[in-house]
């Protein structure tokens, strides 16, 4: 049970609350790895599959919880998990005591800082995860996960949650809501990038063009622009964006030309509409000269009021 | 003067008309693939460097012009193109017959058209191009230039445009407009991942955290779902959208996560109230169950007017 710095403790006894399509592939990859782990679903049947593969299912989740020092917790949503500990503490006040709680269901930073109060108020450690992954990448080394919580309850687990993510399995920091934070930031990120693909799609798609035959362009083009953001991250965090590459000005009359297509053929204009909105307001403030990465301070607050021009 | 199979042309003559960031960069790239290379612009003394590395400027547009078969065009605007035919057509109406004219600025797709008829009226052809590359990239593998107009009018002078991309010089069809389409495509595109990035950078921002820490995180996550691409735009073609991956409305929850974290720490919620907007109207449509290509329809027409509840 002493996990060694060479991560091989495959004897730490797991469970795992919530077999649903993520929760079945955590514990399948715990399995592979070779911790004795029990299961437990509100559902019964979800756990036969796993059971054939060696895991122990268990009638209740006290009885889960019972049975390990690492609990993972993979259910809907946050209301899911408060039921969940609700129902825990109506059965056994002091079941948590000493183990850790790993809760990687979608949630909020909120949501996640009032889990790690409650379980710490039952002597229980919290960490909060955010799974960057499909269930099929889970144990890849595709597999992104994050957490957020106490260094040592980390520390003490890591070895194990590499099971997961064998190579990118990262603490974020003490604070239990930096995971769902930066789950959040990551997800906005892919929403961008689909909606920016989307967007052309249906652009050359009203004149006739196939997305298949955009798709290689764009995956070319995503691929390019991801390699431009360490260099903008250190403009961000410099506070000073020279305009090594373009100017937003230059950027500004591009946007003009991408609103005129789009409204020519027809398409939705929202996406354009919101690219210039940001630009407008920087030009506006005297940044026209400067890098993409100045738009970083519109995105620092709320979005002014649309004015008697915001229609423009 | 014969084009041959293998790109080898490397005596046709070429003009390049203008001679800004790009067009000196176009220019030299020419000149370093062995091409006789007269230059112009408006301002004089911009032709210097050019000139010492063996280009042969021109004291005016009719002169570069009169000397190559092939014509490279890149001004600011579409405004200073036509301002540029213009002056052409006074000092000669013969001048661009027999000659290719190649427009590289950017500009629309009704502007190509504009041009392309206006050069074919003097008897000449004309390409209309997009530059997907900085200046320093001219040259290299890594530039993409996308051209649009007769097909001969490309293969004839493809060998020598591979100068300026020698890996991705392409022929999108014999509309001259395609090119400014996939320009304003893939910009709107560049546009988004860079927003999504600037997003999440200010929401960590305001929790504390450096942009330079989610620059890896983002580019990874970027790369991933680049990767992605293909499969959606094989569903968009084919008009059917299973949710292999996740469901529309499994994204739907995560998003009221994002507006959640983004209201919480008073960074902007536009990029989140755009997201929000696209996934609620699918799946006031009844795409809930499908996956995140099947926005694709709200991309290909205009958004409804904000209703009552626009505000949402
Ligand atoms: N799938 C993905 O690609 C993915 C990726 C990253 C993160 N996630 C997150 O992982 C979590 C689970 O996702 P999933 O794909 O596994 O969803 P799912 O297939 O819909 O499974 C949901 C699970 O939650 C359980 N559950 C719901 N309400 C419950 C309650 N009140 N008490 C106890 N159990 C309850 C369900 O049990 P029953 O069988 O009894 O209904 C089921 O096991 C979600 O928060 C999701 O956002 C998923
Ligand atoms: N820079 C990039 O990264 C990039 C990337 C892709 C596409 N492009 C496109 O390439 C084009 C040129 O960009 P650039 O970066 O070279 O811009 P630039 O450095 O500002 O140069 C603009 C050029 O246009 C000339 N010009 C302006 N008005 C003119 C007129 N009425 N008649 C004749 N010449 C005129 C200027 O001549 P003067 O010297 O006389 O002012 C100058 O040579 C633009 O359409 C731009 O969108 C640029």
């Amino acid at each position: 049970m002493i996990d060694d710095r060479n991560g091989s403790a495959k004897d730490v006894p797991v469970a795992v609350l919530g077999l649903g399509l993520m929760g079945r592939a955590l514990a399948g990859a715990f399995l592979r790895a070779g911790h004795p782990t029990t299961v437990w679903n509100r559902t019964p049947g979800k756990a036969d599959e796993l059971a054939a593969a060696g895991a122990r299912p268990a009638a209740t989740p006290e009885e889960a919880v019972g049975a390990a020092g690492l609990v993972v917790v993979c259910v809907f949503d946050h209301t899911a998990v408060r039921a969940l500990l609700d129902r825990l503490d109506a059965a056994d006040r002091g079941l948590l005591a000493g183990r850790v709680l790993v809760d990687l269901t979608s949630g909020t930073a909120a949501g996640a800082r009032e889990h790690a109060a409650r379980v710490a108020a039952a002597g229980g450690g919290y960490l909060d995860g955010a799974i960057l992954a499909v269930p099929p990448a889970i144990g890849t080394p595709e597999a992104v996960v994050l957490y957020s919580g106490a260094q040592a309850d980390f520390e003490r687990h890591a070895p194990a949650l590499r099971s997961l993510a064998p190579d990118a399995t990262t603490h974020l920091g003490e604070d239990h809501g930096l995971s769902a934070l930066h789950d959040a930031a990551v997800l906005g990120l892919m929403w961008s990038v689909l909606n920016g693909f989307l967007h052309g799609a249906a652009l050359l798609g009203a004149a006739g063009a196939d997305a298949a035959a955009f798709a290689p362009l764009a995956a070319r083009s995503t691929v390019t622009v991801a390699g431009w953001l360490a260099d903008y991250a250190r403009q961000i965090d410099a506070g000073a964006y020279p305009a090594d590459d373009a100017t937003l000005e230059t950027h500004a009359a591009a946007m003009d030309h991408l609103a005129e297509e789009s409204a020519a053929l027809g398409v939705s204009t929202e996406l354009p509409d919101l690219v210039r909105a940001l630009a407008g307001r920087a030009l506006a403030a005297g940044r026209g000269g400067e890098s993409y990465a100045a738009l970083i301070e519109q995105f620092r607050r709320p979005a002014p009021p649309a004015g008697p021009d915001g229609g423009e």
